[in-house]
């Protein structure tokens, strides 16, 4: 039986962006099940039969649920080996799961102010201090990654892995709020806006219609 | 070489608990330096030192350095199965992982509203309605784990696991702020209160004298 991830809205969730991107950049197959966000109580309940968190990302596979995009990378690295999620390199893994915690748990300013919105019109908006210094801390995490890395490819890591999905909504975020960036953070960013996986959400979420209004303010 | 655990006040530093608890009650050796919070330039610089992240926790192991509580988790089941910080069975370790991520993430009100401050004299507060929902979601998190796995241990998945420590602060949380708790809840917490590792972080953090004035106002 074929895995399922659900998803919200391609356009708006972030959250559901990051397990997705990791599946298919990776060769894993799923079916995709997608709720639209916000839309009343039929679809929240809808999220509610497959995790009690009423969160998306959640991944159904066989009898196991797995909810939270970090959780269902995890169980996606340990299910598919192959698929090296983490890089093999026990201190290059204990870094890449460091950064994907960071990303996970912190830069509540960028993600607060500049909500991922596949199809805002790129244009720059005021940020706060705070904002400022997320963009601050994830390049440098960027930099020193591929600084470190680089020579085993054009990845955080060298090859694609579970760090390059947790960051991906950024590089959305960055693209669209025309934030200003340094040279390697640039190429970062032009490596993943051609990886196939990410082009592939990218296009799907420029394929919906449905408009949130709270998420178009700015 | 022994592992190195860098933390913040234990009284304070709810991120800290969290590796230090399931090192500790595990049985992984580790020494521990504590770095006081926001006393200043020099003691934030000696954390920068060990991570740019420039927060609490910081686990270093040889070459290996990890930060971020749950990275640090992850590190540490990898590093020692024998503590089995995960369970060992494939659907219990998915959903450990899935509600250690959701604490990881959610519940900003009651973190905000409800620092954990375990010297703090035992009161309720006034709580905003979404810390309310939080408190509601964890105690559903904690009875559904132990209804499931509560024939093989008192712990949330049976046996002590990384999902209890990251749930620890939480604890001290319900245990200061007088929260009103179900009977089945009052248990998980009396199991952890009796935890020989959950004591000793507490005398750890009740012998503390460093009083950090913005924590303390109410
Ligand atoms: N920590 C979670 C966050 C999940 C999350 O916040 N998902 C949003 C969409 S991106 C959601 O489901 N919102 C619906 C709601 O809160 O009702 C993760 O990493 O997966
Ligand atoms: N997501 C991180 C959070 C770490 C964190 O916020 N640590 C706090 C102490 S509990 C800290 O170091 N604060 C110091 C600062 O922000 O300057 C984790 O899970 O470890």
């Amino acid at each position: 039986m074929a895995l399922t991830l659900v998803i919200g809205n391609k356009n708006y969730s972030s959250w559901s962006m990051r397990p997705w991107l990791a599946l298919k950049a990776t060769g894993i197959a799923f079916d995709e099940v997608v709720i639209p966000l916000y839309t009343g109580d039929a679809d929240r309940q809808r999220i509610l039969d497959v995790t009690r968190s009423g969160k998306v990302p959640a991944l159904v596979d066989g009898n196991v649920t797995v909810w939270d995009s970090l959780a269902i990378i995890e169980y996606a690295a340990e299910r598919f080996p192959d698929a090296r999620l983490w890089p093999q390199d026990v201190v290059a893994r204990a870094h890449a799961r460091s950064v994907s915690a960071e990303m996970h748990s912190s830069f509540m300013a960028l993600r607060n102010e500049c909500g991922m919105n596949i199809h805002r019109p790129i244009g720059p908006k005021k940020l706060s201090d705070d904002a400022r210094a997320n963009i601050a801390r994830i390049q440098q995490i960027w930099t020193e990654c591929r600084a470190q890395y680089g020579g085993q490819g054009p990845y955080l890591f060298g090859a694609f892995s579970g760090a390059d999905a947790m960051f991906a909504p950024v590089i959305h975020r960055f693209r669209t709020y025309a934030i200003d960036v340094t040279p390697p953070v640039r190429a970062y960013m032009d490596t993943m806006l051609a990886n196939a996986a990410f082009q592939e959400w990218t296009s799907g979420a420029l394929a919906e219609t449905l408009v949130i209004e709270k998420f178009e303010i700015d």
